[in-house]
């Protein structure tokens, strides 16, 4: 049996922790598009300043950068700076054939480290709160990441 | 045999969008690249308006923002909130062992709602044009995650 | 046997490029925190100037670009707008099944490269010498990448 099969427990619980973190992901961009109509603003593009049905009023403001869409995309941007990675370093991680609760301690765990990251920033929590969840979510992935370069150096 | 092998007309249908998407994404550099050498400007880097062999009359102004440049930029950008999710999503779909004919739908329609995408933002269509390629792309990318995840979570 | 199995050489080979590089990306969002700690700035969130253990002295300042960091803050974009699609697109090089040897001056060409561009941008060489190594390493990524398309496309 492949180790990437839906039978094997561990890769089992990669794809549950892989698929939350891409709606996750996905969900930052959504997010963006809410808070940009909530704005009326915080828009990046000359043509967005078009009148048109969804923006019967245009004005150059729509365009200058939004506080609360701004926050967003910088959560976004710490997104695209750690997921990916997470996604494609637990897949590889699932071919050394750990031990499943260790896996799911670290799969599971970055989750949760993310999703703290991510109600910590939003609610513009201190730094000392925000860097701590990532610093968390940083080390699971380094430490899979080391452990798969290991293993995979053994062959 | 493995879900992941060319033998595999899902897989092997999840490779060629993928390897399309990858290009296209890879594209968006080169066009960044030829956009900043027709400008001759657009650069980021105060190292880069020193003289040399390609800049011999460097000046100031190279690294103002260009909006020649900066377009592709945020067309890259959005390229990376999305495709690199796709790419992890459309590969750990194709363990849920989908009908053929759906996934060819999902992958080819993802890959053809993005080069829609592309089309309509580099020539700065309206909003309502550019933002619904994308969210049709979104919304395969969603279905194809979520439908990974109901499955992972039944095993 | 899978050709994901760290049995096969070439996906072996592959992992380790991979770890690298995802731990080379990585490296970026720790060496963002040095450089922001060395500068006491370089922060982006109005939250980063209250008054905490670790910033006990705030100041308005400490929210203004700082060059020393976002020059890092580029690099990390230039990860961003590469390595993620290198280790799909490596992954599914492995699935063409090919030579071993191509594939070790591939894949480790592809970190020389990456590892060179690094050296280059943090110790702000000429753009010729930056973009060259940059090239390097995108040509690698177009090649894997569109041998596997022709590749998936011939089954």
């Amino acid at each position: 049996m492949s180790d990437f099969s839906l039978q094997n427990p561990v890769f089992a619980t990669y794809v549950v922790a892989a698929c939350l973190m891409i709606l996750k992901a996905v969900a930052m961009s959504w997010l963006t598009v809410v808070r940009m109509m909530g704005a009326n603003g915080g828009f990046r593009n000359p043509e967005d300043m078009k009148k048109t049905p969804l923006n019967p009023n245009p004005n150059a403001n729509q365009t200058a950068p939004n506080e609360s869409v701004e926050r967003i995309r910088r959560i976004h941007l710490n997104d695209l700076e750690n997921i990916p990675f997470f996604l494609v370093a637990g897949l590889l991680y699932v071919t050394t054939q750990p031990d499943l609760v260790l896996a799911q301690w670290l799969f599971y765990g970055y989750v949760a480290s993310r999703a703290l990251h991510f109600l910590a920033y939003i609610t513009a929590q201190i730094h000392e709160i925000r860097a701590t969840c990532w610093t968390v979510g940083s080390l699971i992935l380094i430490y899979m990441t080391g452990a798969t370069l290991v293993k995979a150096l053994g062959y």
